[in-house]
């Protein structure tokens, strides 16, 4: 009998249990085939049936015309902050970036390197990112507006779109990416490391809007032009097929299992609710986020002191627990409830904190 | 009962059935950890363990001692192409390319896009690249001798180590690498995608000698050089973790199962001399590449007509098989007998030929 415990952690993180089931029975042999799916080739006609149907589940799921495509491409979202400017960045023209936490600064400084005309139009970082900064004005002529929906780190996420004032809206949304209904049309790029809400690691999830693809430049590396990997429907070269394969089997549990964008955010306010309103009532637990601008998937908190955040951590493991302990760079605890962490393991975590609560407070 | 066929796929290909059925026992729960380690932090002493136990049981089979690292960077070869000259080339000073066939066209073509003075000091081309050519110059101030160990579409491979005539050999051994002993301190780097010989798609396996790292210049894309991931140990950000642990199981059934690179080279030798000699003594396929630079990995084949090879190719998937179709680009017929396809594959492909060949030729 396997045993599974509760998983919060940051990424890589939980994924739905069914997902695990399908792909552990297929291993061996991939419906039929003979092979498993990361022995066969991306060429095959198996394997454009399974990037094929993650695209257009994805699509549906997102409600993306056809004016967008879906690509995959490795290196995850750290490639992408380089992709980004890179393709994206008008000669001449500054590009925009709303700093909100440890993310988009690395995104800015990507920009930088490259030497673009990068413009931090609004940051939070005087109150250490603990809100959604949502003052601004952007420039008339920038290439993009880039922000961040959700940051893992901080326990901050955006509440509603940001305003991009005439000019593409560019998002990392790779903490919280279809943990609700995204309105697609608003988005120039939507990119999101998978291995936080979608699947395992090793790949980034990019939604282009095809127009976009007309900025890529010529004398930049094949591999890091957004036109390659549209052409070639992301199969330029070698995909990381598994991680695209357990993408579309999370797809298809969206889809026909959880029934959507809209149920899926339900669940999760549902999940983020008892974590939430548990911490407020306590004097024990501090939630270091504004309240309105708290993250429905990175849910961060403090105890009265980091000897008490240590115990915590440490016997949260010993009641079957992972994940708890906060970034490195900030401390603190951290529970990620991201769609695959079930209302059952927030509600076991909610018990544990009562207890723990009762014992050392 | 699960049934495999005989795969003889370029990449991704056949792996080790005791490394995909390790791989299926543990998916739900990696080692009593309650996860499946396509679910757990890559920060987490588990994964530590899983990508430190890959990189020693790879430099023990390599017999690579501390001057080298072992990195896994994502984006396969192809990746590797635009991060060599990018980091590697020397300003002002030329970098040095063999010419054998499709992928060093490529890795010459992303140093051209570079703008690097981009020698080709030799090339096999004239004749369709169906011999490994080995009569070259290099230039005394050249940052580096590139050349490609096995070329898979053309079913050529070096018998020998070029002479590199003093300056640092880089190597593309994608589709060999491991197939073989390797005399690591020849070379400055060695890289490899790992979809062919070691592990599922989804990463490079790099070694480089830790003095290249000082040539990594400032100013390009921090996920482009070889210094940050040389720093962090392939862990500056969230890496491929399911290739990094298959990796890791296919290094240890070379070690355990195998016995090592010298073993693995005699098993592959009886592998393509049972299938040479076949094709040798028949009439009816030929072998397109010299007898002196024929590959171990990729035996490519023509049959008297393209019909016959369509034919080939159908009947042989009926017969259990796959992969058998030549690239694209050349047509014609290919099998590839990576390390982990077995002396009774090849030795059912050969009966399936002689079949074939009484029955149409």
């Amino acid at each position: 009998m396997t045993k599974r415990i509760f998983n919060f952690n940051a990424g890589p993180a939980a994924l739905p249990l069914p997902v695990l089931e399908e792909i552990q029975a297929d291993l061996l042999d991939y419906k039929g085939t003979g092979m498993s799916v990361i022995e066969m080739s991306h060429r095959s006609k198996a394997f454009e049936g399974i990037i094929n149907d993650a695209i257009e589940r994805a699509k549906r799921l997102l409600g993306a015309d056809d004016n967008y495509q879906v690509l995959f491409i490795q290196g995850g979202a750290s490639m992408q902050f380089a992709m980004i400017p890179m393709n994206l960045a008008l000669p001449g023209k500054p590009v925009d970036y709303i700093d909100t936490g440890t993310w988009p600064t690395k995104a800015i400084k990507e920009a930088k390197i490259q030497g673009k005309d990068v413009r931090v139009i609004a940051s939070s970082k005087e109150r250490n990112y603990s809100y959604i900064t949502k003052e601004y004005n952007v420039d008339k002529d920038a290439s993009y507006l880039h922000y961040t929906t959700n940051n893992t780190i901080e326990g901050t996420q955006w509440s509603d779109y940001p305003d991009p004032q005439g000019v593409p809206l560019v998002c990392d949304m790779s903490s919280d990416f279809m943990c609700r209904p995204i309105d697609v049309k608003r988005f120039g790029l939507i990119y999101a490391g998978a291995q936080k809400n979608i699947g395992p690691s090793g790949s980034a999830f990019v939604v282009i809007r095809k127009d976009m693809l007309e900025r890529t430049p010529e004398g930049i590396p094949t591999m890091l032009k957004y036109t390659t990997h549209a052409k070639e429907n992301s199969l330029y070269n070698t995909p990381a097929s598994f991680v695209i394969y357990t993408i579309g089997l999370v797809m298809k549990w969206l889809e026909e299992t959880i029934g959507g964008l809209a149920n899926m955010e339900k669940i999760n306010i549902e999940k983020a609710n008892v974590l939430y309103d548990f911490i407020d009532k306590s004097s024990f637990y501090r939630g270091t986020a504004d309240k309105d601008s708290r993250s429905l998937m990175n849910v961060t908190f403090r105890l009265p002191s980091e000897e008490l955040e240590d115990k915590f951590v440490k016997e949260s493991k010993k009641a079957g627990m992972d994940g708890l302990k906060g970034h490195r760079s900030v401390g603190g605890c951290r529970a990620s409830i991201y769609n695959a962490v079930s209302i059952d393991a927030v509600k076991g975590l909610v018990s544990f904190m009562a207890e723990f609560e009762k014992k050392e407070g």
